[in-house]
């Protein structure tokens, strides 16, 4: 039997009603006019600056990607070790051809997923295959693309070009001194845009057995002394300014909550004193990270480094696999989040503040017409977060837009949001997002709740002006 | 270039399929023989009592408007002050047009919400617009609105009647004395139906500093000693009977939590001393409110007075806003809420009570089949309230019937809830619920899953009996 | 006038849309060569085993359905005992005929509802009828029922084989002798498989009033010492095993919190020596309950029985109807879940076990793709429960197949659950469940993200091998 084809049929993920479907057609061309905007994502900023090739399928598709392993692992059986987890293990052609066969054999696995979709667009559209994945197919497959990786058309900056990217950020260690990005800056025969993101998580978890490790080499990296906490904000203070000026646009957080009340002056040095020696309670490190954070927003209202926030994760749940593997292997697991209590100190605060911009995340659906479309609806600095990570499917795009858009707006919405380590995949990803959205704007249409013209302006800032707007990426 | 003109589609809002929206078409037809039913808002009753005009047009539709208000402020960075908030402050010509041109110039920013659906059927249906509002059309649309305000068309009593209101319930303080509603009762040349509604929701905050003024007013009103907590309850018995007399079907309440755990006798009265002394704590605030609330639904029993419930809101959120501006200018966030544990202290004491009616509110739509269908699915007291305030646009309705039907059924929901002062708002509200009612009975038609004699019996329900049942609106 | 007809659409329940429905009939048609699994249920296993006729339509039909009770008493008024409540109660014709012009005259409350569904399937399919329930049709139906259960064709077994039952899976107690399970297994001319649940709930719940007895009565049946924890350990696999010789596969867990917290082993005994002695408080009872489910899923992992939880539910909220009736009577209203935190101490133990398998089963949807869509795409063991009890009606199968599938996959789902008491309605539920599975699959094909032979075998696979193996029914 000759291998099932693989194809992309050019309506896919549009409604299925024909007349929707048409209008869904129409406004899908006008978001195409305009090049991709990812302002946050994960790509490590060597790839470009370096150019070096991919060295294999495995290591550049499979290893990195949480989203594709964790599924193998649950549903197929298959080890993480077996996939080349975790990223940066040693790699041999048979390991990765081996790895390809296992993720090709048990393609099933990914029928009606995310992940099934973005491959498929990564496969047909990147690397031109023809065939659809399964264990006959797996080394027609690996061949082809291994082969591919080894043409300058493959290089990290050639991708970043035939995917019409307009600016791509990273995510960086604050003490990061960010030489990639500056040799891309230094670099004449480079006109793309890689940006570095600030994000200080760990270093805004004082109960965390490496807050002194962290905060001294903080101090040092900012030359700054940090014995006291106004010592510490003024080292963060540095290091935003420098990441600002090596073209960052925004800061990251991510913490089990979105909290941001504030403590007196003297409580937070006296916490933090406690902190650098070791000896705060779990509850008061939160409380003195929440405090942290409030003065994270408090700095951004003078740099202007947009704020985001991405809490309520039960980061590392099997702790098995954290022990054999590391963070970041596909045992994170979303827990509840409350922003309505939770952000009130810092936007009572800074919430109409003409410098500041927060875009709040989340993998809890639930609060996106609850808090979220409320806030944003409300307060001018709120944007509310594209579904992300768990809930960045075709459909959860489409109750996104749902929820938020009767009281948020589409205008107070942070644009598509990549936030991916697979560099390959992100055209997929935005393709997904500019579908769904205009099926769910041609649905308005169609339902007459929006007039066309209005429709297709509505879809070019989507793609454009919205994502501008709320990461400041035009400065 | 000519403006664009404003259109109102017959079939807005109704599904797409050819086939669904033929039967949609049919049973708002259905709908559309029956009159409006609005038992809960806040129209201020002397605006039908006294039967002014309106002064302009920003007056009327803008500055009571919170809805769009906080969008304007968010989306434009307009100021509230700019748009006349508070109501009351001083309006003249020349800051009423500004207002709207404000208005128009950003009618951008509506885009997809529900706001922009109710003013496109306001200014077509009510005041004959023809063109979209913009910043070329803001002056000839105001023009327009200010001369029809003038005329005896559009006095208060006509537009009731043009709207085809059957009865209209307002929002009043315990201690009010409904002098307008017995003006209107004695106005042999008025036939329309205004009633009261109590709202006792300060008296019952048993912490707030007001607490002792306001129970001492309660008392000198209602002519009676309360001093202990049980001449509170009968001074509450006797307002709640005045009311009752005066035509109202209900009370409305609305506190942090929906919680109604009785507390002793001898406890309610201790807590109740502290509380006239100044001197309770929050908790036992909330705990003392609670028992006040189950007190309340005890005098229900008696005399009938339906009890509407909507908590879970954190009130004035933006305290910068609040002290600039005072309450409802739209720094209320919504939060979660939970009535299954909260309700249960009530519920098995009155629950099956044959003059006992709860209708529950929210925000919250977590809770609409988790919590309130089974609870009205169960006891004969509880009706679902409709989607209300930020859940009031087209898709939360239809969610809201997806989420209740199945086990509270259609005959356990309260009907439409306009909630609005922005009277001229009022047909349009009603007019989306009908539209997307229609739309979801369509659906189930379609899908063979209601015969459509049975889906046109149940179309003319909820705009009849089924709100006449839950606010016992035909006595 | 004549009574209305009642028809069965072959349609029903697919999407309106011609093209999306004509592949939603292609996949049913494919679902319907398969026959059906019940792997979890409420069924008394003596109905087959002895293979009585039923007595009569009510005490078959109403008495036993707490959710048509439930509807009934809540939006009709009618009496839990007027419908024969409790099951047991004394039956006459006479009764038994009234009931029933109660539940046909009042047959509108079910409008929409699943409950009406389920009914009409049943009514048509299963017995013949052809005119709606009404007050004047209602002796008509009931004598035609009352007729049928005379017959052979009515009996118990000759159901299960019409109902093309492959399994069916009863609800147990640890003590049960499983005495009709041997009776059908010792039966030659019995060619059926009804099978055991290992169901243990009010043995761990260390601080009720009956545990000390419940405990006595565990120790006698298994033989053993329970004056220990680990005693009481021993007494539980002892029984585990006595069901899995008897055919179990799983064993039902439903307690109000899905915690698994372990303590330390004296902590344990402690605990256990307290609640023997029935001084143990609440809150120790919770935390000794949690351990001991934890020990449930370390005896599963031997013994291979499946475990399913289904937590959050607020059981006899009606106090005066629990005091009347007893259990089950429909005053059972859900609550809130969380599982992220509440299965990490058992999963990170025994998550990837391969002889581990759970079944989490929720009615708070809120869950499914926050939670278990998240735990089920990366531990090996778990499995997201069909939706279940108050969300089994279409809309919510839909809304749990568009949460689950894109990260939880439709591989590590369970396969429907009927979970009733009323043998008759269990094709309905299983179909309900097949046309709307059906109608998803449809859409994903008809937006090119399945392609039609891939969603033939899931299709397939979802009324085969997905609960075959969820549930491990073929050992």
């Amino acid at each position: 039997m000759s291998p099932k084809p693989l194809e992309l049929h050019p309506d896919r993920l549009f409604p299925a009603d024909p007349a929707v479907r048409k209008i869904a057609r129409e406004l899908y061309e006008e978001e195409q006019k305009h090049p991709i905007i990812s302002p946050h994502g994960h790509v490590p900023p060597q790839w470009l600056a370096d150019n070096e090739p991919f060295t294999d399928p495995t290591t550049m598709l499979l290893t990195p990607d949480h989203y594709t392993n964790r599924i193998l692992h649950s549903v197929a059986g298959v080890e993480l070790k077996d996939l080349g987890v975790p990223v940066g293990s040693p790699m041999t052609p048979e390991k990765s051809r081996e790895a390809w066969r296992l993720f090709c054999k048990n393609w099933w696995v990914f029928r009606g997923t995310a992940v099934q979709f973005w491959f498929e667009s990564e496969f047909y559209d990147v690397f031109g295959i023809r065939v659809r994945p399964s264990e006959e197919t797996a080394d027609e497959i690996y061949d082809q693309i291994n082969e591919a990786l080894t043409t300058e058309e493959f290089l990290p900056r050639s991708l970043y070009h035939r995917f019409n990217l307009a600016v791509l950020a990273t995510t960086d260690d604050p003490c990061d001194d960010l030489k990639y990005h500056k040799q891309l800056a230094d670099d004449p025969s480079w006109d793309g845009r890689v940006i570095p993101t600030f994000r200080p998580d760990a270093y805004l978890e004082p109960a965390r057995a490496t807050f002194k490790e962290l905060t001294e080499k903080l101090g040092e990296t900012a030359d700054q002394d940090v014995s006291t906490y106004a010592g510490h904000v003024e080292a963060m203070r540095k290091r935003r300014l420098y990441f600002k000026e090596h073209g960052a646009v925004s800061s990251d957080h991510s913490h089990r909550d979105p909290g941001t009340a504030r403590l007196s002056d003297s409580e937070a040095e006296n916490l933090y004193s406690q902190a650098l020696a070791g000896k705060i309670s779990p509850e008061d490190g939160d409380r003195l990270r929440r405090h942290m954070i409030n003065d994270q927003a408090r700095l951004a209202t003078e740099d202007g480094l947009v704020m985001t926030m991405h809490p309520a994760v039960y980061r590392n749940h099997d702790e098995q696999a954290f022990a054999d593997y590391g963070a970041d292997v596909g045992g994170d697991i979303p827990i509840k989040v409350e922003y309505t209590r939770n952000l009130q100190p810092m936007l009572t605060e800074y919430g109409n503040h003409p410098n500041f911009q927060l875009v709040a995340f989340t993998m809890d659906q639930d609060v996106f017409q609850r808090e979220l479309a409320a806030l944003a609806g409300y307060y001018r600095s709120v944007y509310v977060g594209a579904p992300w990570w768990f809930i960045d499917d075709a459909d959860a795009i489409t109750r996104y837009r749902e929820q938020v858009t009767p009281y948020g707006t589409f205008y107070k919405t942070s644009g598509m949001i990549d936030d991916t380590r697979a560099f390959a995949s992100i055209p997929a990803r935005h393709d997904v997002a500019r579908r769904v959205d205009a099926g769910y704007l041609a649905r308005l249409v169609a339902e007459h709740r929006l007039d066309m013209d209005v429709a297709l302006e509505i879809a070019a800032d989507l793609v454009s002006t919205i994502p501008s707007r709320a990461f400041k990426v035009n400065g």
